[in-house]
């Protein structure tokens, strides 16, 4: 990873006398390296600013900076390695400006791996009844308090270089199924558009990323025109000490936590295609965003609806004219079979609220098929949820256990619940991965 | 700790072959030693059937089997000792008969430290408005469905035995406040029969538990007039052999947890003082309990509405009446400034549902004050809840972090605000018993 450093903007002294010199500095945003094939599926390395990913990756859902009920430290527990945010949440509450002035998603919910950010798009889609599609963008109202609020490429691309994720998205319109083709048609081409517009305000935008205007030891700074990538281990620079509010600017941060290597990198913004449930459409939408030019590539539009195996058919059909050496995220899927279906069709990346929604709803996935804890069935059931899973949960508590934590409407339940099933989606992917390794059919 | 063996039953072959010796062990139920006094102070050691604990200790609520949104694992690496089930809703759910049939509380809830149990009397007087007091005992609703219910002694003691808690307690009436002299000794009254009436079931019972129920592998037999405490580490009986639905009896059990001593040894009885806020009826209710004759002794009947001060003067003049060498227990307080003090006026457990409570109403307590993070001040807070704090919450997160989960409704806020408080109040009373041990005031 080739790395451009801007020459120091200013020298301060640290707290401990030594001399500690603030810079900015732009770098690549990711890289990405395929280092298996098996089939379609491919194994592979994509390196973020915080974060090196192992693909294909499931990446758990942190709606408002928070996988709901899981502390981040369990998160990392259970292998989490990228985390999604949701920019149509996270800009109502807390705000991207509050997130922005505390450092950024990673330091203000303190968590040193990647993050994804999606484009608002979606939300305002499926959370909006009322809201009205523009060339300029979509005005919408906050299903929090009704107030008005407008997102275009642009402000989604100020909102997500504001919250400072690993990986940002390209303002889309998620067209809705079921659709004419006239409708798929124009919407799909607003999307370009808009990819368009999103790309320019991002690359004229970029270097506002809050992870880059925080200062770096002058001793670990790299030599300009070397290859550099500060490690979290390397890096130790005050997490706290340049934000804050008047008066607190100079307290210590919460503990020892460290963030990772936020401070080098640029963000990287992804293409999204969309087509509706046209393979024609898929395929230009590919190249008109291909042509656009992008680190990586996601599928979006799908999981509206429709039929299953129609979704399998447009990812396979739109996977085709995808490049090989990009990243391929699927938004959105799915239960584990998808997960691990799409993954053979050679997807790098996939996200999805089933594991936490569902768990939060009592419906828990194991190797032996899916379990409704509420069932009486399980009432006096001593066995452990699933015998087959390492996780923490099922190491040690039984089904009946779990039961009675549901039945009772306790927070444990979801808390629980939550943990297993996340660890049964990340193992999923980790098996994946290894039969890829091992060049064998998962 | 003196134990008597009773001759091995029946002999039985364990799957792998050797033979496995099937028995029941009715021993002594707890010993207390007080090792330093400072003052009025004691740091003593309470040996439960599951555990040691040090005094003075909090006991963190669990109501039903569950310190809300806390995993058990969370619960220990807090250093929680001994916590505290609610039998009045235990009762309701999951009920007692499931837990009996899982073989007890701690290994329903895959807890390996000490539980005690109310004796359901509080929450019929505190949740049940439309409730019966009759001689025989107390006919009240659920707050759950409305369906009627009936506790007296007898039950209740049957209830507390089926759930298998370490330490139990006499079921008794909670005397309201305000309450007229006469009401007031009319309740004492029949609270020191109905101890008596809870110590005779007690008696004639006690062997019912459900570890009592177990089987302890033959290699770890005592031999039979010798001293003999099976220590967690010793025990590897299996967990879910004699329990479970037919089909299901053969099932391993969750995971690698093992119970801890939970198969030697009976529970504890405690009894509990009453008497309003009247001194003397406090004195001759003490008298009363104290000679029906009890491992232990509670105060009851406080925090009830009245002022801080006459609580402080009940519990002052109440234990000047209680044997020095028993532990005594003050049910249902209080803040952290309190704890302190009842522990410096000789109390040796205390339980309170505030520390929890009150987290998931954001309100924190810290080593600088009370918290409310919910308050618009601490959105751009990058400093820790609190600076003194060792948990995991305030060594990670910022009091930013904390307010937006608060202010977003998110379960996580829930968890962290329960993990900090209770590591405040245990923190706090682990700071009591180092000023005891070192002679220190604190």
């Amino acid at each position: 990873m080739k790395v451009k450093i801007r020459t120091p903007s200013r020298t301060n002294p640290s707290q401990d006398g030594q001399p500690s010199t603030f810079v900015t500095i732009p770098l690549v945003s990711i890289s990405f390296q395929i280092e298996k094939i098996r089939g379609r599926a491919r194994l592979g390395r994509l390196i973020t600013p915080y974060a090196e990913i192992e693909t294909p990756v499931f990446m758990p859902v942190g709606t408002v900076a928070s996988v709901k009920g899981i502390p981040q430290e369990m998160l990392e527990e259970l292998g989490a390695q990228v985390i999604l945010g949701n920019t149509y949440h996270l800009y109502l509450r807390p705000g991207v400006e509050i997130v922005r002035r505390m450092g950024g998603l990673h330091r203000f919910m303190s968590w040193p791996r990647a993050i994804l950010t999606d484009s608002g798009g979606f939300q305002v889609f499926s959370l909006n009844h009322l809201r009205k599609v523009t060339e300029d963008g979509v005005t919408f109202r906050s299903h929090l308090d009704g107030s008005a609020h407008f997102f275009s490429p642009e402000n989604s691309m100020a909102a997500q270089i504001g919250l400072g994720a690993d990986i940002i998205m390209a303002f889309d319109e998620c067209t809705e199924y079921p659709a004419d083709r006239e409708r798929m048609r124009a919407s799909m081409e607003m999307t370009a558009r808009w990819a368009a517009r999103s790309k320019i305000y991002f690359e004229e935008h970029k270097s506002e990323v809050p992870w880059n205007q925080l200062p770096i030891p002058s001793s670990q700074l790299p030599v300009a025109g070397s290859e550099y990538r500060v490690t979290t281990t390397e890096y130790q620079g005050s997490r706290a000490g340049t934000f804050g509010r008047s008066g607190e600017t100079e307290r210590a941060g919460a503990g020892n936590w460290q963030p990772g290597t936020g401070n080098c990198g640029t963000q990287a913004l992804f293409g999204i295609i969309q087509g509706g449930m046209d393979r024609k459409l898929r395929k230009e939408s590919a190249e008109r965003t291909i042509e656009i030019g992008f680190p990586g590539y996601a599928i979006g539009g799908l999981s509206v609806g429709e039929p299953r195996q129609l979704t399998r058919e447009i990812v396979e059909s739109t996977l085709e004219h995808l490049p090989a050496d990009k990243p391929r995220y699927l938004m959105g899927v799915g239960t584990p079979e998808e997960i691990v279906e799409y993954a053979n069709l050679g997807v790098d990346m996939m996200d999805c609220v089933l594991p936490t929604r569902a768990a939060r709803h009592g419906l828990l996935f194991t190797s032996e098929g899916r379990i409704s804890i509420k069932q009486a069935r399980y009432a006096q059931d001593a066995g452990p949820l699933d015998p087959n899973c390492q996780c923490r949960v099922c190491q040690r508590y039984s089904r009946a256990y779990l039961r009675h934590l549901y039945a009772s409407n306790e927070l444990l339940a979801q808390v629980l619940n939550t943990i297993h099933n996340l660890s049964f989606y990340l193992d999923t992917m980790r098996r994946v991965r290894h039969s890829i390794q091992l060049g064998e059919s998962s």
